[in-house]
């Protein structure tokens, strides 16, 4: 990891005006909350404005800088990215997968406002990701209909909901192709969707961005994913049900060279981007770093 | 009503033809049967291939020809139209909804597959919808991005979800002001939808043919919903949870009044179309006409 500028990137401050920004971007986003009815309002802005790293929606804008454009071109398509993010938690969290009461310390929208509530405010966030990505400044003719082709692929049946299918299908005793297949879909797809769109609404070219990007997303999802797993084990969850891990198939150490070299490979794939990567390289290095 | 040609229109081989095509249509948008996870690809056929009149994509095709362009312009608007009303009966379906175990004489997708598969069904079908929409040729630039948004705002949060969020609170003890609101949103914001994304699809002009064909439409969703709660209270189904209707607010002659002015003003909305306009005006008859 050789790629650390000699003055070292200020990533907490970065991070900190990022999440400032993605944050304003999600609340202007969401129906008011006098918007009839008022329940399905107040359940959005619980899910979406209770906290969160904003991983995504930040290496969208990053990757948009990446790409040589500017974050401002990928402002829709970041806020897109994490309202999309949010439905698949609020799905998740439902008692018919994982029943989770709690998310970031906070009540989960089913346990605050009940199932049915919880459904159909997965839904509205979904339909809004759409919604809000549509509303991308077109640089070129097709731009949206590329964003959005490019987002429901990653999101859909062949991307994220086949990820969690084969997660709760598979979560007390996976396969090794199991593990490939649902950090792949469930996690990397959205972190690459993230850093394509941001690219694609920057105006970047195939070869020289969206794909270095992809592949740098790529590599960050998996890892961020075994960094989780090494993370849930040292807190030693005892309740709950089973969760879907890769220390189910390998021992700690090997996930961690895992992810040691997955980063590794993932900054080498920003060599040769027309914009400014010292973001991205210092962001993969801190997700990393949580388990050093 | 004195729009009816003096040759009659062929309605039954008119959407008997139609009804081919959006299912061979919706066939093509569909994963694989091979794709994997093979219950999701098969889940997500059994809710869309499972029948259905489907007089909301027919609706969309036939705006199109209506706004002075051809079908095959709103050829994926319609897929996309039935894509997205196909993931909402799948969840309205789903235990902590309507709870139905079957719909046209079929197990509902939850009964079958289980109610975490139901739930990602329905999300992947919503997702596949956007996919599948922004796939629509661009005759000029931005018409994907206005068919993105129009579908979204009339499928989300302040339409549909808002329509099926006052559906369930209200069921049991609906004032005029729900039935209205309910009617709007869950019903006819999606039956205009369909006319305003055919409209655009085909390059219509909104002046003369998409604010026409959505006031058509919107009058239409109306009639077809009292026409239901007729049809229903006429069947007098003892079981199950208890469904909104307008029969709880008004007499049956009322209904049958209010459903017969609503039909004479959408097809009085047709006047002025550049294109053939014979199709819609039969379609709204022939829905009244299963109450007289």
């Amino acid at each position: 990891m050789n790629k650390s500028p000699l003055t070292p990137f200020a990533l907490e401050a970065y991070l900190a005006d990022r999440k400032r920004d993605v944050e304003e971007h999600l609340f202007a986003s969401l129906p008011a909350a006098e918007t009839q009815p008022a329940i399905l309002a107040e359940a959005m802005r619980h899910a979406v404005l209770s906290g969160g790293k904003r991983l995504r929606p930040i290496l969208c804008l990053a990757a948009a800088e990446a790409a040589g454009g500017s974050a401002a071109d990928a402002c829709c398509a970041a806020t897109a990215v994490e309202l999309l993010h949010t439905y698949t938690l609020v799905h998740d969290d439902l008692p018919c997968m994982d029943n989770d009461l709690l998310r970031r310390g906070q009540p989960t929208v089913h346990a605050r406002y009940g199932e049915a509530v919880a459904v159909l405010t997965g839904d509205a966030l979904q339909t809004l990701a759409f919604e809000v990505l549509a509303s991308t400044p077109e640089r070129r003719t097709g731009t949206v209909a590329r964003l959005v082709k490019e987002l429901a692929a990653a999101a859909g049946a062949a991307g994220v909901i086949a990820g969690q299918v084969e997660d709760i299908r598979y979560a007390a005793a996976p396969t090794r192709a199991v593990i490939d297949f649902v950090f792949q879909h469930k996690t990397a797809d959205l972190f690459k969707a993230a850093c394509r769109l941001g690219a694609i609404a920057a105006g970047g070219d195939d070869d020289t961005a969206v794909d270095r990007l992809a592949r740098f997303a790529d590599g960050l999802g998996f890892a961020f994913q075994i960094v989780d797993d090494l993370l849930d084990a040292q807190e030693a969850l005892a309740d709950g049900t089973p969760e879907l891990s890769c220390l189910a198939v390998m021992p700690a150490d090997a996930a961690r060279d895992w992810a040691r070299s997955l980063t590794a490979q993932a900054v080498d794939a920003l060599d040769g981007l027309p914009g400014e990567t010292a973001p991205l390289a210092a962001l993969a290095d801190r997700l990393l770093t949580r388990i050093i």
